[in-house]
């Protein structure tokens, strides 16, 4: 997964320090990401150890965990150019952990296997909720969308899913 | 990504050695992970290391790539059913790379993103024709009903965000 171009974007767009970043991520991509905020660190190191983004300015925090500013290099705005004007043709998996402990479990892991179903449709949900595509912002649109589809596809399947392990 | 518990499983229910494993993991799960067969060797390497399966014979290969069947031990086979007795409870994030494209695109990256959205058009709809549950094996039929479910609903979204993008 590519967060480290998302990060690369962002900092293109204007210098950010690590916290500024995390929020500019979430309201340009969505829920749909679940953004772990401590990911964006070692993004960020990634991303200045290939010389594409370097510390621009430094400006309160502490000591031991300075607030350091980043900006995109001149080779960091031409790598997001090319990851941007780059169509990706390859094929792309449809994978899951769940669709792996479907396939190897056994009449004995029926429980645990409909507890797992009953927890993602719980999540499922919440997180669709979220994706409201009315009060989502214009560019943000279609990101939802994908999003609410792939959830609402995945709740029916969950609800068939269950019903097939309940009967079996 | 759990593979390295689906090799786990593979070789608890009987001993295999590498290309062995990626026929039996590709009858089981099926053609949505899109496995890469070469990605099964480090995960043999990692079960290796962390003492959850071990070589238990050497037959034919050649000196430099010797052909060596692998087996679970005691503790890849407790390994094996606290994965399969335990619920994963942890909400799943709906991440692509497509949906951070789509987020920081600009007006000039219309084309390559059209032709990106085409791409995963085609190659979804290839997918899709593979997980044909009426012939799928009885035992791998969820696992593709799960897969065609999500490639239905990328492809309503993929011809919509088309429409909205050339109209935009």
């Amino acid at each position: 997964m590519s967060l480290k171009h998302a990060v690369l974007a962002l900092v293109a767009e204007r210098r950010g320090y690590g916290y500024d970043l995390v929020q500019r991520f979430q309201d340009r991509v969505g829920p749909g990401w679940r953004l772990n905020p401590s990911a964006i660190y070692p993004a960020l190191d990634q991303l200045e150890r290939g010389g594409l983004v370097a510390a621009a300015s430094q400006r309160g925090g502490t000591h031991r965990s300075p607030r350091v500013a980043y900006a995109a290099t001149s080779a960091g705005a031409a790598a997001l150019e090319t990851w941007l004007a780059t169509p990706d043709t390859r094929p792309q998996p449809v994978r899951s952990d769940l669709h792996l402990k479907l396939a190897f479990a056994r009449a004995e892991h029926r429980d645990a296997l409909l507890a797992e179903l009953a927890a993602r449709e719980r999540s499922s949900t919440e997180l669709l909720a979220q994706c409201d595509q009315a009060t989502s912002p214009a560019a943000r649109r279609l990101v939802d969308a994908a999003v609410a589809a792939h959830l609402e596809a995945e709740l029916a399947w969950l609800r068939e899913a269950r019903a097939t392990i309940q009967s079996g």
